[in-house]
């Protein structure tokens, strides 16, 4: 008889670009879900929870800047015929759930959604293949109130979840006016609008790298090209001197106040009407904004802002971090973008043929937490549970008998369920939970109707500095009557807190 | 030149066996999740979030009940050598993790975990490919102190989130004492555990149908088989009378307290090793129970308990929603299981070799979500914003500030975003966003400085209820000076609800 194959162990880990959330790291995020969730709701969003899965045909065409089907997505074939995949956002969905039950849904419809999102990209430090968004559209409104409204909502969420006001600010842009500036400069004609499209994607680029060049780089790149320090060339956008003005004139037309800047706006786009229709829609938007009580303090008009114009067909708006953080490399930096979105005016026409006009955005959830660690504004490991220590392994009704006590009372408890034979275990199991308090009784206290209650934490503080005098000054073990137990625990508790 | 092929519009669909959750399923279930989660965490227990994709390697073999690989899974080729899948249950990713983590995770391991699983089955009515589960184990424990634990922890939790006791029972029961029974019965055999593999299937599968047959028809499925209504026989076990009277009194044993079935079940065991170990065992949970005070208003030992009976290896656990309900033809019934689970020894073996005892449960979190919709404890819709309506376009900025104020007073507020020309649209829309409040501020009210708040609940019943006096003595709509908006609307929202 053939010797049956051993099958080989299989290897205990996560596939490539996936990982594991443990304990804060996920109460955490759902706290701050919960709390960007209650914004939405008062702002009368209403949730919508979809599948992770989709059939490819409804996810349609994927990422915005991926041609190829399949590209960037995980996708497999359900039987001959159909292809399903998991979503690679939650706007696809969204534009999916609206075709289906349109009828069902009022008009307009703002919903917020929050959940992982799958990218079948290569993973890289920091970057992983499923991550968490949390998104909040309007959809059927060409309002400019809808876009004001989502930009003010933006604010009070990052209010809402820990950011104080000074430490962001929301900047809204448009790309209407962008057409405008670029039809001005003569790189955009309304009747060609294919012609120059190489162009103005360097006049894109050029822009976008304001914040690393400077105005001199950037002008560099409008025009013949700029050669970096490394000696390499890139090709510009072969602008004139006067049509480069133009574009310079846009990204530093931002003034004080959204009125200064809309002024400078309107007479930069003089001749463009997409233009002229643009710089009137942040007018709109300033003013609401305005009579919402939302300031300069919190969100301005920022023509500099071009992620997404390229994606986005009217308003867009970005949520910035503008405290300093240090790199990985210990320089200095902004902690930058945690929030972004903006208007897109054909949200359902694959599925229905119909121009639907819709705005939103998207929330970068576990950057804002990484920043609220960042200024020790949430802690990265939380408290652990009282451990009720087992002395006497006969005698576990009573270990259990206290922690539901405590439990009772609210306290985080438990009884060490380990083999208690070692005690130092059970101690340096206690250390590994971050346990605050064990709870001592063996029998010479059992006789006595009394339990030792240790305090972990001036415990370590006090084995980290004190003197020998400091120590028998303050114990940190005390002895209470058994039925003082929940009152002491609680009372030491609140001592350390 | 070809005429380019015109695509057909894609189905706006979700794929078959998918749904979609609108506003309060979404929003009640997150506020289950976290009344549950808030129950774990006092426990002790800490969250673990995985992703929803592993490898098919680690996922291992499938549903317990499923032999084939990648039956029942959605799974997919990463590359040339290595499956994606995502993940069918919770208990496999913890398997996983714990071996993957071991060094760095406490030993034992409480953790809790919450979200989506996916099996690639059939979907019927109420059966979807996604749902949630919500599990917590313990693992490196074989203490019955850890499943008695879990036990109360159950009881809390349905506590928690709105079952009110009485209205629940957790049945606990042992593997171990239904092998002794078949073992002193004559259907298992130790020293050849595969023997006689058959009959104890038929065993079980007859203590499962008690409630449905009676004592009567499982004793017939005992022995020769047993005819039903339409005629169809089903093959019985050939147990002899004498056999089955020990299974009968096996599923019989349960007395008025936990120590009373304990004594019954010790006398059936009798001469069974395997039988006296797990009798002892549920003998220590109902003693450690008893000890937290958890009785059996909330926790029995159950005999004729047995689902999951064949996965696991020692206690099990089930949690049974008690109150009648209507099922869809009108029939009364018991709402049945919402939560179940066990103890299972060998975790990790198939990743490490070693063998690492665990106990936990299941809850369903969807069914307990429905538990508490049948008995009208949470409204199955929730109320909408207040809607602010449009009476003047060009003063949408005005509109805006009274949102603003409503919003920042902590009242879900929105502004009509949709086309404001017909009024009567904006009351429809109110009316399906099931809006208890509409402002109303025209010109007139501007000019004197007041606006209109319509009473939207109030109205309603008066106009399916009210006499033309009650109407006129009882007026939904009232005016309020534009700076009492805030007040005025929040004493109105106090008296509705």
């Amino acid at each position: 008889m053939a010797k049956q194959k051993k099958q080989p162990r299989p290897k205990a880990m996560t596939p490539k670009g996936f990982r594991d959330y443990f304990g804060a790291e996920v109460t955490q995020r759902s706290e701050m879900l919960r709390a960007i969730g209650a914004v939405y709701h008062r702002y009368g969003f209403e949730a919508l929870e979809t599948a992770g899965v989709e059939t490819v045909e409804a996810l349609g065409k994927f990422l915005p800047d991926v041609d190829r089907p399949n590209e960037g997505v995980f996708a497999w074939q359900e039987d001959e015929s159909d292809w399903l995949a998991l979503r690679y956002d939650l706007t696809a969905p969204l534009a999916r759930v609206y075709a289906q039950h349109r009828n069902d849904l009022p008009t307009p419809y703002r919903r917020y959604a929050m959940g992982p999102v799958w990218r079948n990209e290569k993973p890289g430090p920091g970057r992983y293949r499923q991550f968490y968004q949390c998104d909040a559209d309007t959809v059927g409104s060409a309002s400019m109130a809808a876009d004001a409204e989502i930009c003010a909502m933006l604010s009070d969420t990052l209010e809402a979840v820990g950011i104080a006001r000074g430490d962001y600010v929301v900047r809204v842009n448009n790309r209407k006016v962008l057409n405008g500036v670029m039809e001005v400069a003569g790189v955009l004609d309304p009747s060609d609008p294919e012609a120059k499209a190489h162009e103005r994607g360097i006049v894109l680029r050029a822009i976008d790298k304001l914040d690393r060049l400077g105005v001199a780089g950037v002008r560099a790149l409008l025009g013949a090209g700029r050669k970096d320090e490394s000696g390499d060339f890139t090709d510009g956008a072969g602008l004139s001197d006067e049509q480069a003005d133009i574009v310079i004139g846009f990204i530093e037309a931002r003034g004080d106040t959204g009125a200064a800047t809309v002024a400078r706006l309107h007479e930069l786009v003089q001749g463009s009407d997409i233009g002229v229709q643009g710089v009137n829609e942040l007018e709109t938007i300033a003013e609401l904004l305005s009579a919402g009580g939302y300031g300069p303090d919190r969100i301005v008009i920022d023509p500099s802002v071009v992620r997404g114009l390229g994606y986005y067909t009217g308003p867009v708006y970005e949520a910035e971090l503008t405290f300093e953080i240090f790199d990985e490399k210990g320089r200095k930096r902004q902690f930058g973008s945690v929030a972004g979105g903006g208007r897109y005016d054909d949200l359902v026409k694959r599925f229905t043929g119909q121009e639907v006009p819709a705005t939103g955005i998207s929330i970068g959830v576990d950057r804002l937490l990484a920043a609220l660690r960042e200024k020790g504004r949430i802690e990265s490991r939380d408290v652990g549970p009282v451990v009720v220590t087992v002395m006497d392994r006969d005698r576990m009704a009573d270990y259990q008998a206290m922690v539901a006590e405590l439990r009772n009372a609210g306290i985080r408890a438990e009884v060490y369920l380990g083999n208690p034979k070692n005690f130092g275990n059970q101690l340096k199991y206690a250390d590994r939970r971050r346990s605050p308090i064990a709870i001592i009784e063996g029998g010479d206290e059992k006789a006595a109707g009394i339990v030792q209650i240790k305090d972990l934490i001036l415990g370590a503080q006090i084995a980290e500095n004190a003197t020998l005098e400091e120590w028998k000054e303050r114990p940190s073990q005390i002895e209470a009557p058994r039925n003082q137990l929940v009152a002491t625990v609680r009372a030491m508790l609140d001592r350390q807190s």
